[in-house]
């Protein structure tokens, strides 16, 4: 069965061109892999006015609990430079045990992975106590509208359940077993304009610069910190990731000024605590107005990017127990339970289960030459197995 | 002769549409109006690489000294929205006592009534006991490159020297004989630079965002004041007229951010003292780094404006004492002895000879409607009159 091999089933994948918003045959690739070992595979594509419809997938084999999900996507971003390869991004290449090609490691790798420890585990159990699931969408590097969060949804409406999820993003900064994600923080971006009043820069009296509403207001954003770090989550953080004016006239006092910021908050706050206190805090130096006297108040006002992502944190002891014990068991390290990093597609499963991130290691996901030791494929499918026994409670069986 | 009269010279100035840098038939309308009064009259025609030809106007009666000048332009700014005119902007049209036109007041009536001044004078004296010259540009309101600063460089290198200078242009705020500018501040622009290191919002710890340098270092340039004004001048002041990042990604640190800035200095200053005390605030502000422990100091540049506006300040007391007189006998006013408003081509005048400002009310400048009234010439007329009789001391002959 060629679904037990992980290094074959990535060749597959990867010989799919998948750039998102793009099926490029990837999903119907991993319905070959999963149909021959009892999985019911489905597809579903979502739609959204002025986003492009998207292909998803799920598939399930059993139908008692409890119920484990594993989640990931087969979109890829795109490649790049194509020339500056070493091996065709979708050829899927063995060079001294390197297999390189796009999405090697972010993610069609972890989806590999688990497909070749799904059948190792049917074949020496003949089948699992309980079901499992895959959950895979094609718009994880896109806008995310049509993937992960509309697929739950669909399953949910008919009736799915889950009890635990793993998503197999590539979780280790350098060396597999380094690192599982337990939790992620959030990220809001908004965008604030200052209006002031246009004018020369000889009578600023007649005027009123806007560009000193704005940096009072974007430095009331950075200081003081939003907190210092909780248990498990390091400080929230804000950055100004841009300020414009575009005034090219030396002399003349602009009538506007805008600033772009994105925070990734920690589980301090929700992002409605958290658009509260950024609200609290432009409003008091809104009305501190300028430095110089007689000044008005800072004439603003903002606007709040469409989706914040939600923060989460999985506390599910017996989850995050079996996905590192597994990892101890194969590689002999004891990963970090760590909540660091960008956002992923668990923001979106946590409102229906537990879940926790593992995959490979990252250091050449989105770059040219994406690539993956083929040792490490298996020593992945060996953990995802292991993974699978602990969590059904049947390891040494 | 027709130029005793000074609406009679502005509606055929304000007649040739010159919007800079064109001279529009306005200098050779000039001419034709001192030619008659004995004036020798001279053009020179300006050139730069990468900038428009521009025709320039001396003229000078006399060839003893005392020596006055008469400077300023016959070039207007745009028209504007035409439509919006109640009278053609070229047109001169006068409708219940008051001339309408593009120049009104800056500054064609201001040569009209200078040389219906100069017509009187002769008229009543004869001639000059010594000189007086007009010296006219077609580039004050252009990049002023190719005007009054190469024009006189022109006349000097011609043996021509002056004793004092009046420029015509409007001082006045609200009423004829509210201000005489006996200086005017310096101006000053740079453009700054902060280079970071691009990044992924998530992972600020690897970038570095320049926004946050941008931010230190035009705070040192705002804070404290520079100074706190002069017995004559108000305090320097200084705006950032833009800032720009142009990062459109949220998720994205940007690699580097730029501001402006243009500050109005007083004679406490130099143009280079005022830029090494910048260049002190810049760099103390960049060592000081971040305010983040362990960041590394800001990495900026800075680049000057091509041609700083030196301050000046007049301390003459005959030519300041001659017009104020002049203006208290005309108006009953005593001006107000003002070094207020934008730079003017005084900045030039003032190396080689005492020099100071007065014309007509700016209200309307640049503005549509451009006007006057007819009264308005006339009073300006004795005043310059009054003036000119003062000045070559033979007021009431």
């Amino acid at each position: 069965m060629i679904s037990k091999d992980p290094v074959a089933n990535l060749q597959a994948l990867v010989r799919c061109p998948s750039v998102t918003p793009a099926e490029g045959g990837a999903l119907t690739a991993l319905s070959v892999m999963l149909a021959p070992l009892g999985f019911k595979v489905e597809r579903m594509t979502a739609t959204e006015e002025g986003t492009p419809d998207i292909e998803n997938l799920y598939a399930r084999i059993g139908t008692a609990g409890p119920h484990l999900m594993f989640a990931g996507h087969t979109d890829v971003v795109p490649v790049g430079d194509e020339k500056a390869w070493t091996h065709p991004p979708f050829s899927g290449e063995i060079a001294d045990g390197i297999l390189y090609g796009r999405g090697a490691v972010d993610m069609k790798g972890g989806i590999a992975c688990f497909v070749a420890a799904t059948a190792r585990y049917i074949e020496k159990h003949g089948e699992f106590p309980g079901s499992v699931s895959y959950l895979i969408t094609g718009d994880e590097e896109g806008p995310a509208v049509n993937g992960t969060i509309k697929l739950l949804e669909w399953a949910a409406a008919r009736g799915e359940r889950w009890d635990a999820c793993l998503v197999g993003e590539p979780t280790n900064p350098e060396r597999l077993g380094d690192m599982i994600k337990i939790g992620r923080r959030g990220s809001l971006s908004g965008r604030i304009t200052v209006h002031g009043v246009q004018g020369h820069a000889a009578y600023p009296h007649l005027a009123d610069n806007p560009v000193r509403g704005i940096l009072q207001l974007t430095a009331a954003l950075m200081d003081p910190p939003f907190d210092h770090g909780t248990d498990e989550f390091q400080p929230s953080n804000l950055e100004v990731t841009t300020i414009d004016v575009g005034n090219a006239a030396t002399n003349v006092i602009p009538a506007r000024a805008t600033a772009s910021f994105n925070i990734r908050f920690n589980d301090t706050w929700s992002a409605e605590t958290l658009q509260a206190e950024i609200i609290r805090r432009l409003d008091a130096a809104a009305a501190e107005g300028s430095l110089r006297p007689g000044r008005n108040p800072v004439r603003y006002d903002i606007a709040w990017s469409e989706r914040p992502s939600h923060v989460f944190l999985t506390r599910n002891n017996g989850l995050i127990a079996a996905l590192s014990g597994a990892i101890q068991t194969v590689t002999g390290r004891e990963p970090k339970l760590s909540t660091t990093g960008g956002t992923s597609d668990a923001r979106f499963i946590k409102d229906y289960c537990p879940v926790v991130e593992f995959g490979l290691v990252g250091q050449t996901m989105h770059m040219v030459d994406e690539r993956v030791p083929v040792q490490e494929l298996e020593e992945l499918t060996r953990i995802y197995f292991t993974f699978l026994e602990q969590w059904f409670g049947n390891a040494g069986v």
